[in-house]
């Protein structure tokens, strides 16, 4: 194995950070980082807002469900559906943009949003940063688009808190690789057996950890799946220009 | 810049792959990679379909649009949005799973969807493969369902041919960094000049290569944005339970 997979599969999400800031040399080699990433169609449907006032991460925390660590760690980074640009660019080129009323307009754009995101954690964690990926704003997200300014045909998918860590976090097991790695097709018949055993190696990891509000996967995830838990995304979305129409 | 960074930003798509096997030891290192990313409120809503044949790669080859080097390299990574897990999860606790209907449930997928592939990609490199990202496989997604099998609640976002490389390729230019990074708020008043700017510089980028079918951005882009490129995605992401409704 080598040290770039060795960190990878090292993952796990902080929560405790220092208040120590990311010195801007590095902040920038982490953008540039997922900058480079590739996007479908070279579309570029991606921007990142980058947020280190304090006063704004402190409404960050609250919009995403009062999460803390987006309030103490010195950066957060917005990571943005982005069909504005090229709303932009075909303008110049004499063309209406359909895109963004598609189902594929919110896909191919919230799928280049998680390549982004995935780069900037590798990054952070290459130069010994912890991170949180922050789906909360999903919560409210009319409240991100007025806080951050974001023009239409642009939705904000997910952040990032990142800082140094205080104290560190471990790294939680995953449902048995036998349901996420499939030879030639996909194996329904190992989806069930992994749950179980899952089920089980979860809430002992919990104990291990000491925490005391952890259930099985089976049970938590029932939890958020049974009901659409954030009912905003699609009107927010909608209002946006993301409309699902096509 | 530390070398996990000067990796990750030395990314470029290759097309061109030797035969050459992907050692099983360096697969299952790609893999078990993206599978410790993580996932939103641990759902692990992605699964990937390893495939290897290659009658199956030349089908997805002509699925997605006639991309040879689907056919050439020796590996496709097929990765899945999946709530079939989370059905099935959910079963077990009693619970019937409604996020599929929502607009989240299928942001929520393709993000983390999106952080998988980012994962995979730099993994793959950290070994010297070369790799590019197929989203093309959403012309016909129907067409991968049934070649993969894959069950209720469950859409093939995109795909990665990997393997190493023949002839390499370059990297592209991207947008001026002012109109991905925006600081506290988005900067809508920087997105027409790095525009101007880039389609000056992406037409020098095509000439340099002596690739002759490539115009500027804004021009190729409106050939794509300005009409619902991929239109099955919208009933085949429905029929597959995405319906998008809440």
């Amino acid at each position: 194995m080598n040290d770039t997979v060795r960190l990878i599969q090292a993952h796990h999400s902080d929560r405790s950070f220092k208040a120590d800031p990311i010195p801007d040399e590095i902040l920038d080699d982490i953008i540039e980082s997922a900058h480079l990433a590739p996007t479908s169609k070279n579309g570029q449907q991606v921007s990142i807002v980058v947020v280190r006032d304090a006063e704004r991460r402190k409404r960050i925390s609250e919009i995403a469900g009062g999460q803390a660590w987006v309030a103490t760690a010195p950066v957060f980074l917005a990571v943005v559906a982005d069909l504005y640009k090229t709303y932009v660019g075909l303008e110049k080129a004499g063309v209406t943009q359909q895109v963004q009323h598609s189902v594929e307009g919110l896909v191919v754009s919230a799928t280049d949003v998680g390549i982004a995101l995935g780069t900037l954690m590798i990054a952070a964690r290459s130069y010994g940063l912890g991170i949180v990926p922050i789906g909360g704003i999903r919560r409210n997200p009319e409240a991100m688009v007025e806080l951050l300014e974001l023009p239409q045909y642009t939705f904000p998918i997910a952040g990032i808190a990142m800082g140094y860590v205080d104290v560190p976090a471990t790294q939680k097991p995953r449902l048995p690789i036998e349901s996420y790695r499939h030879e030639e097709r996909y194996h329904t018949e190992n989806v069930r057996p992994a749950i179980d055993a899952y089920d089980i190696s979860l809430v002992k990891y919990f104990k291990e950890i000491a925490r005391t509000d952890g259930t099985s996967w089976s049970q938590n995830t029932a939890a958020s799946y049974g009901e659409v838990y954030f009912p905003k995304v699609k009107p927010v979305a909608a209002k946006q220009g993301f409309t699902c129409e096509d």
